[in-house]
């Protein structure tokens, strides 16, 4: 397992704060900064225990780093990445951004060649967001999908996979577009449609809402300027998901509207199959 | 709190299994007794202290009993709850059907006036179905919402809410009618649009799924012989509240295909707020 002297994480919520954590639990990091623009907001991840101390000058808090985890909103990461890797030559960049394809080409169109950098994508997601959620174990037996670019080495690529393996997680290596298509189906198809669940139900029966509602909108709470980053970074893959999912809806409307009961059957066995297949 | 003589509890699942549980721990009923076809599931219901005892024949179960509480797949209680209401001059039957036109409707047509009839449905479902998942606190701080029909007296309406506050649930009493197109809405939609995640993600892309896609769809692993039934019966109000779901999804499509980031952000902002307002 490999051991860094000095660990930044940009942005210190939900997922960069268990990163901190993990890494402080298990004695992986000498020191871990956090690196954000609120000192309010640093203070209390340093109080919770996510990061040793704080720093709001990212180039200076790059400077002695040996790893540098960039976890802002995914429209950011770009430019922060970028910035992390010219000031830590030698070092190793990643971020935990839910799109990968734009972050990859962009970063590797504009590669400085002073930091290595390997894209990753913990699938480790919440509707609550925010330090005071973070857990040390919260990557403990998830799945981190590593995005490499053709800049990203194999030997970078290995080493950002013993990074998160290090923190409890299991590793999959996919193509930056690769992992967008899929993502978009799995899990920004399921918020979009959680979204307009939740939005279609008209406001004086939110009342009778019980636990499948409950179920079927929790991920709809998120942070929605969160969202429409992830979206509109992924809008080409995401469209074709949901027009696949709305031809499934339209499926339903004929049946129903036949009263096909065999195919309300199988419609029905059809969801169930896929969904046991997966548990939790 | 009216306490009962003899309770009878057809079919002894989740919901039946847990009423009797509640019904025992608080000392409201001197017997109960579960009715259903398998003496293999009514025995582990002993077992598991859901029931006092049991009997296959429905007639001969409801012979001293003065509540009976139809806890069948909702295509059978019709037929289930007047031969309940036939041997059990006196007493209270309701049931915990999730649709309730054609049931309330059905039973008052056919009413023998041997007993009295309310439609209940406690807002209480779950992907788990089976009596070993019972709990005697499954009905506490949940909602009921009772459905009386022409012929439920104001006694019997009353009645029937003190039995379900007892076991702790909190009741709302709606037309039959009313109460269908609200939980089309509520629940049978969230149900179809759980199934529909499930069955367009791509079989190929199921272990990506992490915890978004498993809320969003955790309804669908329900029992799919339930649903259907639930489905059928309230085929025309689910196909109502479909469509204006799938004009939702329609207005995403073309938010997405417009590339209008301002109404991503406003159809994500409308669907936390509802979300947000219901909480759990």
């Amino acid at each position: 397992m490999d051991k860094y002297e000095h660990v930044v994480i940009v942005g210190v919520g939900l997922l960069g704060g268990s990163i901190g954590m993990g890494l402080r639990a298990r004695g992986l990091a000498k020191r871990v900064t956090g690196c954000g623009r609120s000192p309010q907001k640093l203070e209390s991840a340093v109080e919770l225990g996510a990061i040793d101390d704080y720093q709001t000058d990212l180039a200076r808090a790059c400077r002695s780093a040996d790893l540098a985890i960039v976890c802002t909103p995914v429209q950011q990461v770009v430019e922060i990445a970028l910035e992390c890797m010219q000031a830590m030559p030698g070092g190793l960049v990643t971020d935990v951004g839910s799109t990968k394809a734009t972050i990859c080409q962009d970063v590797d169109a504009a590669q400085t060649g002073q930091a290595a950098f390997c894209g990753s994508h913990p699938l480790a997601g919440s509707d609550k967001s925010g330090v005071e959620f973070a857990r040390a174990d919260l990557l403990v037996d998830r799945l981190t999908i590593l995005t490499p670019s053709p800049n990203t080495t194999e030997s970078t690529l290995a080493q950002t996979a013993r990074f998160w393996q290090s923190l409890g997680s299991r590793t999959r290596t996919l193509a930056p577009q690769e992992h967008d298509a899929a993502i978009a189906s799995t899990s920004h198809v399921p918020h979009i449609v959680a979204a307009a669940v939740a939005a279609s139900t008209p406001a004086e029966l939110l009342s009778l809402a019980a636990s499948g509602w409950c179920d079927t909108t929790r991920i709809a709470a998120g942070s929605t300027d969160m969202w429409r980053q992830i979206i509109c970074e992924n809008m080409g893959p995401v469209t074709e998901s949901l027009k696949s999912f709305s031809r499934e809806i339209q499926t339903w409307l004929s049946a129903l509207e036949a009263g096909d009961v065999k195919k309300i059957q199988k419609l029905l066995d059809a969801g169930k199959q896929n969904r046991d297949s997966v548990g939790n």
